[in-house]
């Protein structure tokens, strides 16, 4: 039969991103293009011990239906350690456990916008929530990126001029794909026009914990006093992700719509693992466990930086990221980043154009995002030594 | 701040069932009121050595992101299973893992319902679903059900009359609250209706093989030769609802649409838990676990018949139902099921009224939702001498 399906999902493709991890299946292929963390960086051991007591003690419990909110004590742990590290919630604030930070672009947008409602983004940004909105039928409208984050200035002209916006969705700490830090004063400045132009803001925070040099800078949602900050984490870069665990905390009255939708989405999130997440957060650091992942990365960062320096200096430009998974590279001929994967996809070499990540389809990116959590010491030199080679046969 | 939320969740309010089931926390209140599986029934030993061997063995891959499909092993053994068993599937069909059978509605909405499209359902039918249209600003058009099913001449009048209907949503066996199957002749004119109207279905078939005595009957997707039907199942009911696993079988075009619309819904669906099924699928006769699961239900089901039959002959009047979860019980006296559970409610006996069912939420609906998989056999005894005691005194 012919299939009507509905209008909002007529222009989505599958994610650019997606495709490519699947190309990166074959082993001989080294993948600076997922946003993979690292196998070491998962706390393997502990979550087999927690999962054998479950088994043996709870398993009544952890197999059984839950409830749409999370399971409480999962839910408490989280809210303490965001007030008690970050000053992350209020009073008026609630939690919501869902699956993964995906999770809550999905159903914040499916609870805020309306077909043809306008988003306000950066540009580039993360196309999972970029094409999560755009299957809610939202306008995107991109405001550029900064050395030091979004462009304030044009992000106010676009307050001011169009229409029907409902929403900021901002990536202010280590941004995908940039890795970079909006500044201190430019987060007051977000927030002053959050409240002048009454349009709240998704602050997606998943890397906010990887940081390997500077200075942690406040999250907007600490610094947000009337409830205009929805805030998603995730426990996808600092436990795992294949266990698909987020969360967001936002205003009660923004979690009990998001509850509502949850219930209808997929009633709760794997009660199983919200148990484990719940007691590895009892028992263990998870401040000693970034800690040490975050040592791990560190090296891989600067490993690659200093092969990118090494084989790609006049091909390429970068800025080492203070934390993140992500190397944003410009190419210095102004070539498209298409070209480029498309000659280091031949040598063995996967990478991110930066078109995946741009609001308009249909323009010219000259950067490239490499991902550096997931590739071994030997993968990085020899990967950035083949990306080298395809920039300069790219000219 | 106000927030200004989008219109199609301005109606939609927290499950009736949800809030009830939290009620029934107290664990001296007997609930009849959940559709939770009875603990007993999942397999948590097989699941315990299969998750020890993939954390000793296969972490790295069990703990990282997947695929939005599903995790592939998984796929072609539901997919091969379907088809042996039940002769579902053809050619032109795949199957794609989702979290729970509620997911596999939710994002069947999102592709097909455009806001103040038409969908067909059964009158009463299941809240959680009911309310899922509902998010996507869907108009619901509830169709009587009779002893053998949907009332198929109601059907034929709405597909004929209402505008804009996009789909049908059906559950055919051991329906949701009804506990009723729809006959094999109903079944096939529906299909005949679906043909001549364009009108795709969704059956929803999570009890499917929680038969306790007569005959299975043909699922409407076996009898599909054209892709008219998406077919929903789930795992929750034969391994563990915690899990949130179930699937949906349909033409590869809209499956191709499940997958982008899931990879920006939560990316991918647990990982561990989708291996964990897959190892037990080919370790372990599903089959022979089902008949045990059924054993223990098909007593329960007999014991609580009897109970109803003991004390409550003179006010309640139901059908012993062939398979599923529920007893679904009309009150002889005409008054509304809200009444009855009020009462019993402060008895100790939680029931969930049929107006939760209902798709006018002002209609009076004179029945009663009872799960009897959940509770002991001494609890079904007790609970039915109460609830025939509050519905003495509801007169």
């Amino acid at each position: 039969m012919n299939y009507n399906f509905a209008s909002r999902i007529g222009g989505l493709k599958p994610s650019a991103i997606r495709e490519i991890l699947k190309v990166t299946q074959d082993p001989s292929v080294i993948s600076f293009a997922a946003g993979n963390p690292a196998p070491e960086a998962f706390p393997v051991k502990e979550m087999k011990q927690i999962a054998d007591e479950l088994f043996d003690e709870r398993a009544a419990y952890a197999l059984q239906y839950g409830v749409s909110e999370g399971y409480a004590p999962l839910r408490e742990l989280t809210a303490a350690r965001l007030k008690e590290k970050y000053n992350i919630g209020t009073p008026d604030d609630d939690l919501i456990i869902l699956s993964g930070g995906q999770q809550v672009m999905d159903l914040t947008a499916k609870c805020f916008l309306n077909e043809g409602d306008t988003i306000l983004v950066e540009d580039p940004s993360f196309i999972g929530s970029l094409n999560c909105f755009r299957s809610y039928g939202a306008h995107l409208v991109g405001i550029p990126m900064e050395p030091d984050g979004i462009d304030v200035d044009a992000l106010e002209r676009a307050l001011k001029t169009e229409k029907n916006v409902k929403l900021m969705y901002l990536i202010p700490t280590f941004q995908n794909p940039t890795g970079r830090v909006m500044s201190l004063a430019k987060r007051r400045r977000v927030l002053e026009l959050s409240k002048r132009y009454d349009v709240p803001i998704i602050e997606d925070n998943p890397y906010y914990e990887l940081r390997y040099s500077g200075e942690y800078v406040p999250t907007l949602k600490s610094l947000d006093t009337d409830g205009r900050v929805i805030y998603a984490g995730s426990y996808s870069k600092v436990l795992s992700p294949g266990i698909r665990l987020g969360f967001a905390c936002a205003n009660k009255e923004v979690i009990s719509k998001l509850v509502v939708v949850k219930q209808v989405s997929d009633v709760h999130t794997n009660l199983f693992f919200q148990m484990i997440a719940a007691e590895y957060l009892s028992r263990y650091s998870l401040d000693e466990h970034i800690a040490q992942v975050c040592a791990i990365y560190r090296e891989k960062r600067d490993a690659m930086a200093d092969a990118l320096n090494k084989y790609c200096a006049d091909t390429l430009h970068f800025e080492s990221p203070e934390g993140g998974l992500f190397l944003w590279c410009d190419i210095r001929s102004g070539r498209d980043g298409r070209d480029l994967c498309t000659i280091s996809g031949k040598k063995g070499v996967a990478a991110v154009p930066g078109i995946a990540f741009a609001i308009d389809p249909e323009s010219t990116v000259p950067s490239i995002r490499l991902n550096f959590s997931l590739s071994t010491f030997e993968q990085i030199d020899r990967g950035c030594r083949l990306l080298g080679e395809a920039a300069r046969e790219l000219g």
